[in-house]
Order: C-alpha cells, then structure tokens, then sequence
C-alpha cells in the first residue's frame, strides 16, 4: 500500500450520532435541566435531531456534528458542572444516505412480512 | 470500611439498558434482519423496549435484562454470524422507578416552560 | 424460519465487556474513590479484569460478566449514590476464544510488518 | 436566563475519548487490519493515544480528537468498507487537566491505602 498522507484525510460527509451526555458532580440526581439545555442548543444548530428516553441521535456532517455535541459539553460547564461525560455511537456509511426514521422503518417491515408486528 | 463479601451482592432490582447490537464479518451491510430477529425476542420476552433508530431501550430487573440482551446475541449468532458486538447505556437509580416515558416527557415540560418548544 | 422458543436460548458462554460506570449526583467531581471500590469487586470475583484510564474490561460468560457489572452499580449505591450510569462495549465470537492480550498482540503484529511500530 | 447565542459556544479546549471503531458488511471477521491502519492514523496526527484490547484512548482538543476519529472512519472506507460504525465515550473537564495516566495512577493509590493491592 503506497503512504497516505494522513493530514489531508478528510471526515464523512455524513454520518448519525446518538450521545447521551451526563453531568458528574453537581450533587444534583436530576439531569433534566441540564438535558433540556442541551436540546435548546440542538434546535439552534438547525442539525436533524431526535431526543429519546436514553439519548438523542443528530445526523449531519461529522463536523458539524461532532461541533454541536462539544458545544453541548460546554454548554454544561457554563451551568457551572465541572465534568461532564458522554456516551457516543456514531454510524458512517458510504453507499447510501439513510435516515434514522428509513432505518425504523426497514426493520418493522421485516417484522410486519414475518407475521409478528402487532 | 469493613469488609464486604461481595459475592452476596444483589444486582439492582431496577435498570434500563439502551442497546445497539452489531453483527461483524457478514458479508452484509445491512443489519435489519438481524435487527428484526433481536426484535422478535425482545418481544418475547415480555419487558418493555422501545425501538429507536440508534438502538433499543429495555427496561427490567437488571438480570432479565442482561439476560436477554445476551440472548440476542445467541440469537444473532445461530443465523451465522460468528462475531457480534455491543454498545450499552445502562442506567440504575435508587430514589424512585422512573420510566423511559416519563424521563423524556420531564425534559419536554422544561422546555415548554422555557417557551423554546415549538 | 420455524419459530424459535426464545426462552430456552442460552446466553453466551464467554464475552468480554469494556465498561465505565459514572456516579451521577454525588456534589463530588473525583469518581476515583468508586472506581476503587468497584475494583476490589472485580477482584474479588475471581473474572479476568484490565483497568485502563477510560474504563475496565471484564473477561468470562456472559452471566458472570454482567452479574459483576450489575454488582458494581449496586456497590456505588450502597456508598450513598442515588445514580449510577454505566457504558459498555460487549463482544461475542463463536469461532475461538481470544484474550484481550491476544487481540492487542495481533494489531502491534500488524504494525511492526508494516514497519511503521516504533 | 438570558438567551445564548448558540453559534459561538466554543467547543472544549481538551476532553479524551476512548472509541472503539467496527467494520460492518466485510465478510471479514477479523478487525485487525482495520484497527492497524487507524493505529497508523492517530500516530500521524501526534495526539497522545493508548490502544487497549476494547479500543483506543485519545487526549487532546475536542475539535482535534474528533477529527482525527472522523479521518479514521474515512481511512477505514477507503479499504472498501461500506458502513463504519465507533462507539465513545467522551470526558472534558473544567478544573484540571488530568491525563490518562494519572486517572490510573490515582486509583491505584486509593487501593494501595486500601492494602487491597497486589
């Protein structure tokens, strides 16, 4: 394999990312302030996103992407939490754009041929 | 601190469990078959998952979860697949069952006091 | 595909699973004292274990490995901890039985071939 | 609270993120030559990483951290991969710049004093 030059490798143009952040140290058991802050900060980036019980999934370009989940974390420390973590899955893939609700869609249809889905 | 026997450890009588299953060296790229049989076992199970598009969310005692997380894996194998793996969230709390439903709609009764949710 | 009884398949015979639980609300930043304790637990159950700066992996039957995790939570708790959240990468192969070191060994392999290890 | 301008939140100056990285759709069940070749990756950006047997820890500014795991994704395609998918887990902090080692290190000491430590 000939040398890449790795520098000018550049990040996916597309990609889905499913995080859930969580603050450590606040003496507070509740995280629903700080969640609901970050959603605000979701909804300003104009980036597709969907929250669930666990977690919220954003699609876009990594980059803008990746950019909103670290504004997340600092939006966090600006509330004064002094760490905070995340929890990350991120897909890349390169023969289609699929979207998260196609991809909800492809498996209940699977269920619904085989006679299980209620 | 005196000592624990940590073998008599209980394991916590409550936790939710955010999945994303992953079959490795299939050949296929897409994993919705396989997610429709992990499916169809979650079901059976009888415990309460929530499918979304980065994963599945499953609530339980922390050993029927567990347990049938790894049934999943079972199942993924016997269609062929020799190598699976993944990714957790789990959660555990001592204060007070809050289900999935109510964590995502305390964080919706946020924003809406916020005036920001549309 | 005939139906499956779903409740007679087993969990998988050997696994490992890289987690890092987090105490959530504690008004206490540093995790170290937890971490320390949720190490004398995993010693204590006799498992193959690895720390590392972003977590710990754990090596045997499922079962096992997920009744030490779920332990674990139940440690922290028992220290005063309302909340605790784990992430987990867990993987399962059905064509041989390699260790964590074996795997590290194999890509360092890789590199020196390629002469780029240093 | 006054309202944010959200576009110029900065992302952290410095998080660590631990990933693991999986090829789907290979055929493959081997990720080793995979995992060689962002091994390769990280040593060209000069980050400060450490490879472990469930993934890999690298330190520096979010925006460079992020970078270079979405340049491994692109590395990772590049060798004919339709869909990647990474696992993460972030961690940014405001009040010291701990780094891996010394994560280690200090959990170590609590069971030293424990005189649990082998």
């Amino acid at each position: 394999m000939s040398p890449i030059d790795y520098s000018q490798v550049p990040t996916p143009a597309r990609c889905y990312a499913d995080f859930c952040l969580v603050p450590i140290g606040t003496g507070n058991v509740s995280v629903a302030s700080e969640v609901a802050e970050v959603q605000k900060l979701l909804k300003a980036s104009g980036l597709s996103c969907t929250m669930h019980s666990a977690g919220t999934t954003v699609e876009g370009s990594w980059d803008e992407v990746m950019k909103v989940i670290g504004q997340a974390h600092s939006v966090v420390h600006q509330t004064g939490v002094v760490r905070v973590q995340t929890a990350m899955r991120v897909g890349t893939r390169t023969d289609k754009a699929q979207t998260a609700e196609e991809k909800v869609k492809r498996v209940e249809e699977l269920l619904r041929k085989d006679g299980q889905s209620s």
